[in-house]
């Protein structure tokens, strides 16, 4: 294969949407996946959002919108972002409706829909809290109470809805709400200058803006993006005006108002040179940037993508596609800052990470973003849920000594198991419609080609230049190395695929019709330029040898250690398979690790084992804190078990790590 | 030498107070300190007690006697335990003054102990706080105010004062304190069953009991501490009786209350299996009962000392003497749960740690609670003074990563340089009370034998059986293996003398006058039993290799790493000697270090060099985050500079570990 020059400059290509009921997952690992939300987590966070789990935190989202509504008495409880989960919630059952139609769920929606069309207000506003609790002090505190923030999750559920099911009802509602919002913000000497504590709207506003081509909805989130962090600061105005009140007082008094940084909101944007503050916050700020530097073509915006995603991806993020470093502020740190049992990585951040890298690999066409997306996927996303569908991550550390973790407050934001819905239940939702909107992160569709960033298995009619392209993907992805890629379309259609060739794979291959073939690849995408016919079969291989990975130097947690990967999979040390003490368990330089087929809850997974050592302690029944001049403890022969670390925590509490020791010797 | 089994059971002897005036530090090293401490720290800190320091918080304290004292308006300032400032000021004047007469100074604090007099109210009663700010509110909140903390150390410098200078007027004050204590405290009806939250009036009413001899000072001893812990609980009904008033909400309202174990009083001490809670509480309050036990010949509290001390020295304490292993209520963790960069080990509860071990020697006569005196003064309490006498560690971590300090909100108690006084003013004035007191330490002179637990040089009299014995203690230490004790008694004593023979120290050799002389080792100790006459010289050799120090293989912070020690002293590589990314510096196995004369700040000290390896970025401009398969950095040869650890942070700000990679071969 020939390689061009990473320098190529990408022109701005038209990208079309997916249309997810043009989309079948067909893949047998994920579709177990998408089937466990369909059949699971949709029906109990329902359950949830109505308080009808027993031993878990209420929710009262719904209920909030019937006291909002009018239809009942009562007070708002939960978050200022209750309204969210509800969103989220309807924009996972969009999707899924997709996928699979279902009348009694698309029913129970619709009356979610029409409550939430009954808690409207008369001139479009929409916040339950705000209605219930607080109604005059509306866009009062940007910084710290979460409306653009429910009002977007909102919009997105109304695209999501009328993109799933053509129905216009929520679409209408979020239309009326974002037309508000236009037009209580701007630039007008009667408009607020102000935008969110918490990004979430300008994503929205852009994919409202996909849906309808209304440009007010793209210049709203231009004026978002560009008044960020302008001085005099929005956030101490409005602070001051309305007489220093605060909601959050979490690290002190207004601290929300305060740090700045902590909303990506102490610079205008063009002035950060690094992803700071809440990880979250971060990504889907970004999000709605890449989305909006693409479609007005703003070379500015575009080079404040780059620049941040490139400080995110290569100084702070962690192998398993985690990131926000520390619990303070669910927050990035600093550059090489990577603590592995101290780190937050919630999940949502890894899910906004998957949104943003698809808004980069929309923009640039380069294939660092589905790799990243990849490997935000497979680890943290999926790790987020147990495999029961019932228990979730919100905090995903790559090492858990859980012995220690109820006694160190340095752990007090870990769990070494996965929890029920909660309180704050902001993951569980999301994971959902992650799951169900796969379909979007899968291809990307542009002009000048077709992206095939993962190599989930589906079948597909994608739009392929001026026509209709019906593909379908097959194999075993992540755990064998064949993908298929066959054409279904009847009529032949002239037009450019373009194969992400992944980071961890050395050496990719292609066949088509059982020859090889030839193409370039540009920016980590292998592009074949044909005449595409039904029956065209490309065989892509993609070798999965296990991989050593060894941290930056510069990554002082990763110094004499190992992780392994097979695929885009990340493996981890569980105390179930080697018994405890995990970090006296060290994998030799020239360990041959081997394939293993997993059993029980880990079936249909490969795990991989490799002849270690264990340094066994030598009198552990009298043993002082430290001993002089000799080991305390030999080596004995051991097989270290690896299982996917998305995996872990699915047989009860127990030791964890992702990096093992590893002994260098001199070169 | 002939060993004893250890099980040897020791009777109870009388222990004899070491009369500072009667003991001269000659020491090189140490010396040097005691001076700092005279010429600079203790006339600073009057200085900040007066506040007369520019650029530092306000310490108010001299001031709030004045108000309480009605000799000056004005309100309190500072925090609910300012007044144990002064006190610990008098005492570590007191201590200074045996050292070395200085009638101005004694004039000035014959001043202070006027103005405590004129604060103290007509019962007896004496505490700024509560005088000015609450009288009405006093003993109502013993689980939080300190009241009795206060007192405590207000009694220990009455008590250093009358033994320093013979004067009576602050011994005068602090027993009609301790007799109003005595009758407001006690198990009659009229009388509060409470106990402090902060322990120290324990262990200063036993010194006052050491000087007046009134049993009922003892007896209230006991009192506090058999009532602690007791149900129903003591905090618990004081705080509904003060109407659930909080003074402290740091990490909720009343967590001081409610968080019991922090104070060690969540079961009484006879439950308690654990080192537990704040490590300074935990120190002091055992040092009181250590004191106690022996003095009342108590088994069931005896037995309360070995067994917690046995779990705080065996299994929650640092190579460098340091405890209390996180930042959150500054306290122990777990067993074995032993992190290097986000450990707080206060400079204070290392202090408190060697007055704990003090008493333990005076109970038990083994060289274990001398060998922790040992490597607590060595190395924390030494290291938590700036060689200038100016600034001060609180929190004493093995690992720093200064440019990672400022962002990962783990490392927020971390200081990578030492502070000027601070607000709260605990460790400077405990660690200038604790050199000038040295003398307390060195020896422990009891009626079975003369124990000589620390090398420091010295000229002493010191009580042997029935009658005095000059001794000169000279030397180099810690660096110079040679220790020479010289007996000056002009008159022949017979008696036993008892050398800790230290755990460090793999082959101790003595020589009596020039002739190789045997003697029984009983716990640790050489004890030399004859008629010790003018001209006996022991010469007790202490090889001191460096040492390799190996983890206990449970801490998992320390696998695969070693420390270097020499004598009681840890080493540790800063980056003024050895570049940034300590991280990735190994000592192989077989490396042999040499030893080296520092220069400049480091003058007079032993330095340590060995032949090791650094791994170099291969390619530091462009490296990602991680690398497949291949290091991303190659070993070099690089000369590890190892300084003594007590001495870091004396070169400006820069990165510093003790635990250094080391990478085990296959046995």
């Amino acid at each position: 294969m020939y390689t061009h020059p990473e320098e190529v400059v990408m022109t701005q290509h038209v990208v079309f949407d997916v249309d997810l009921h043009r989309l079948k997952i067909t893949d047998t690992f994920l579709g177990q996946y998408q089937r466990l939300v369909r059949d699971v987590v949709i029906p109990y966070q329902w359950d949830a959002l109505n308080d009808r789990i027993a031993d878990t935190e209420p929710s009262h989202a719904i209920e909030n919108f019937r006291i909002a509504a009018g239809q009942q008495a009562g007070e708002f409880y939960g978050m200022v972002f209750q309204d969210s989960d509800v969103a989220k919630w309807l924009e996972a059952v969009a999707w899924s409706l997709c996928q699979k139609p279902d009348a009694e769920l698309e029913h129970i929606a619709d009356g979610v829909i029409e409550l939430v069309a009954a808690a409207q207000c008369e001139d479009g506003y929409l916040n339950t809290w705000f209605t219930v609790k607080a109604p005059e002090q509306r866009w009062s505190n940007l910084a710290e109470c979460h409306e653009l923030y429910c009002a977007g999750h909102m919009i997105e559920a109304g695209v999501a809805f009328f993109q799933a099911t053509g129905k216009r009802r929520l679409l209408d509602v979020v239309c009326r709400l974002a037309d508000h919002i236009d037009h209580v913000f701007g630039p007008g000497e009667h408009q607020l200058q102000g935008y969110p504590g918490h990004p979430e709207i300008e994503l929205a506003l852009m994919r409202l803006f996909d849906v309808t081509q209304e440009p007010r909805y793209r210049e709203l989130t231009h004026f978002f993006v560009t008044q960020r962090g302008q001085s005099p600061h929005y956030y101490d105005e409005e602070y001051e005006k309305r007489g220093k009140t605060s909601y959050w007082n979490t690290y002190g008094p207004a601290w929300m108002v305060k740090d700045k940084a902590y909303s990506q909101a102490h610079l205008p944007l063009v002035e950060q040179n690094q992803a700071t503050g809440h990880a979250v916050r971060f990504v889907y700020l970004m999000t709605g940037v890449a989305h909006l530097a693409r479609l007005s073509e703003d070379e500015t915006l575009r080079q404040s993508c780059l620049r941040l995603w490139q400080d995110m991806a290569q100084r702070q993020m962690y192998i398993t596609g985690g990131i926000g470093s520390q619990s303070s502020g669910e927050a990035f740190s600093s550059d090489y800052d990577l603590p592995n049992d101290t780190v937050y990585a919630e999940s949502c951040a890894s899910i906004g990470l998957m949104m943003f890298a698809r808004r980069m690999v929309e923009m640039e066409a380069d294939s660092q973003y589905g790799d990243v997306m990849e490997r935000a996927l497979y680890n943290t996303v999926l790790g987020g849920m147990a495999l029961d569908g019932k228990h979730f991550f919100y905090v995903n550390p790559l090492e858990v000594q859980p012995k220690a973790v109820p006694f160190n407050h340095v752990y007090d934001h870990i769990k070494p198991v996965r929890q029920r819905w909660f309180g704050c239940a902001c993951c569980p939702p999301n994971i959902a419609r992650l799951l169900t909107s796969l379909g979007h992160y899968i291809y990307t569709p542009r002009s000048d080609a077709l992206y095939v960033n993962l190599y989930v298995g589906n079948e597909a009619e994608l739009v392929a230049g001026a026509v209709g392209l019906r593909l379908r993907l097959s194999g075993n992805y992540p755990w064998d190395e064949q993908v298929t890629l066959s054409v279904l379309s009847p009529e032949p259609v002239t037009h450019t695929l373009a194969l992400r060739l992944p980071d961890w794979c050395p050496s990719p291959s292609v066949t088509l019709n059982g020859q090889p073939v030839q193409g370039d690849v540009v920016r980590g995408y292998l592009h074949l330029q044909r005449t595409w016919r039904e029956g065209d079969t490309l065989c892509l291989t993609l070798p999965m040898p296990v991989r050593r990975v060894y941290g930056n130097p510069l990554v002082r947690h990763q110094a004499g250690k190992v992780a392994l990967q097979r695929g885009p999979v990340v493996y981890c040390l569980e105390e179930a398979d080697n018994g405890a003490q995990l970090h006296n368990l060290w994998l030799p330089e020239n360990a041959v690790p081997r394939l293993l087929n997993g059993t029980a809850s880990l079936a249909h997974k490969v795990l991989l084992q490799a002849e270690g050592l264990r340094y066994q302690a030598n009198q552990p029944e009298k043993q002082a804190l430290w001993r002089y001049d000799a080991h305390p403890a030999t080596p004995v022969p051991h097989t270290l078990t690896f299982i996917p670390w998305f995996a872990w925590a699915n047989r009860g509490e127990g030791e964890m790590r992702v990096w093992v020791n590893e002994a260098p010797g001199p070169a």
